[in-house]
Order: structure tokens, then C-alpha cells, then sequence
């Protein structure tokens, strides 16, 4: 279990939490695709053969809201999220089908509203590495709104 | 109708298409926002009068996604994308469910490769604003792999 955060003061640069793993299920992987990235590669199987991938990815957009709803539903900073408007997002490597991932958060930095309001922003790292050989498939940068 | 790019080297930095329109309907906003971005001003209108937002909002990467699903359904680039692997995304203001923005393409950098190769990489820029008033809502430089 993740102890909920109760102010954006609780936060120090650097600290980490490891949130569980998660997989994304073929049916989803084509659903996801079909919706928000019509790529064959994400989509046909016998097709991404010849892509550079050379065989049926996730769509990178679908590994990150996968992740970014997993760390959600973590509770981490669900109590004192206020918003965000900002996320810069590296794929290193693919993501396949039924693939289990391991996600960590990390506070990269944090920052105050310097007028005494009760908010501030805080820039949280997320990655994901892939369980059976620890290559990182998600490293992601968030800007979120943080109650203090 | 838009012109598919057949080769990287179509692409000038500065060039830009105007991509057509979209909205996102209130059910596939609950819908992405229970399963990618459970918080409660995604998902509660009630609740979410109380948030920074004063209303229910599409949550970004739902914006992101529907943004990115409409550019490649465009087919500006989808004959020659053979993946990517960085975006970089703003949501400068909030979008509410069916509201219509308007999407737009620009080429922000091109790098051929140098070893002669047959791709390159190119960081298209896609913005999208509200119809209604011009506000920009989503503003994210995507790093494209893209043939020659």
C-alpha cells in the first residue's frame, strides 16, 4: 500500500516510490489504437512484421495513459492533485502486448507558489521497465498542480 | 482533403496544414478518464464544480490522444511514419466534452539522417484550439520517425 501525500511539503526532490506493475492486454492494445493512433504497427499483427518494430506494439500515448491512470489509482497524489499542464515523454523502447511493467514515481522538482497560496507545481518523473529485462519502455515528465 | 507526404525531404520547417475539427463527446470523456485519468474533475460534473476548473474537463492526454488519432486519420504523414519516440505537451487551457478544436499541423525540425539511411526525424508541432473563441487547448511537439 502507497501512503497518500497530504501536501505538496511532503514532497522532497529525489524521493521515489515504487507503485506495482501493470500489462496491456492485446484487445485493449488494438482498442486503444484503433481510437487514438490507426497505425499498423499498433494495429495488425502480420503487418508490423515489417515495420521496424518488426512485430505488434502498444501505442506509446496508450503506455502512458496506462501509466499515468495507474499511478492515479496508486492514491499517491490523488487527495492533493489539483490539475497539470505539462508532460514531456520519452520512449526508449517498445511496449508489447501482455508485457508486465513496473512503474516508479520520483519527485524531480518542486516548486511553491511564491504568493502564499495554497497550491504550488511540482514536477513528478514516472517510468515504467519492462519486468523480464528491466529495459525502460516509459520515462515521463509531469507538471502537476499540487495542494500544500 | 490533405496531401499525404510521400518522403521526409516533402517536409519545410515553417510548413503547416490546417487538419479540420473534432470534438469530444461527454461519454468518451467519462470513458478515457475512468480507465487513463480517474480524478474526480474528469468524472464527477458535480464534484468538479468545486475543482480549479469549476466544471467538468477532458482530461489532456484524452485530448493529447484524440488529437494525435485525428492527425494520422488525416493521412499527412501516415505513409511514412514508422514510429516515434518523444512528445512534448502543454494544455495551456482546458477543453470541456463537445467542444469543437481545430487542429493544426506544423513541421517545427527536420533531421535527415546522416548515414544515408532511409528515415529521418522530424518534430511536427500540433496545436489545437477551442472553435468558439481561438483558445489554444493542447500545443505538443511530437519527435516523428519518418521515411525518405
Amino acid at each position: 500500500m502507497i501512503e497518500p501525500l497530504h501536501s505538496l511539503d511532503d514532497l522532497v526532490p529525489g524521493q521515489a516510490w515504487d507503485l506495482g506493475t501493470l500489462a496491456l492486454g492485446r484487445e485493449e492494445v488494438l482498442a486503444f489504437a484503433s481510437r487514438y493512433d490507426p497505425q499498423y504497427f499498433h494495429l495488425d499483427a502480420e503487418a508490423a512484421r515489417e515495420s521496424l518494430f518488426g512485430e505488434l506494439v502498444a501505442s506509446g500515448l496508450h503506455t502512458l495513459s496506462a501509466v499515468f491512470g495507474h499511478v492515479i489509482r496508486s492514491g499517491l497524489i490523488t487527495g492533493i492533485s489539483i490539475g497539470g499542464n505539462r508532460i514531456d515523454s520519452q520512449w526508449p523502447a517498445p511496449l508489447r502486448p501482455d508485457e508486465e511493467i513496473a512503474v516508479r514515481a520520483e519527485v524531480a522538482e518542486i516548486r511553491p507558489s511564491r504568493s502564499g497560496r495554497r497550491l504550488g507545481v511540482a514536477k513528478m518523473r514516472y517510468t515504467a521497465r519492462r519486468v523480464a529485462d528491466g529495459v525502460v519502455v516509459l520515462d515521463a515528465v509531469v507538471t502537476h498542480f499540487l495542494r500544500r
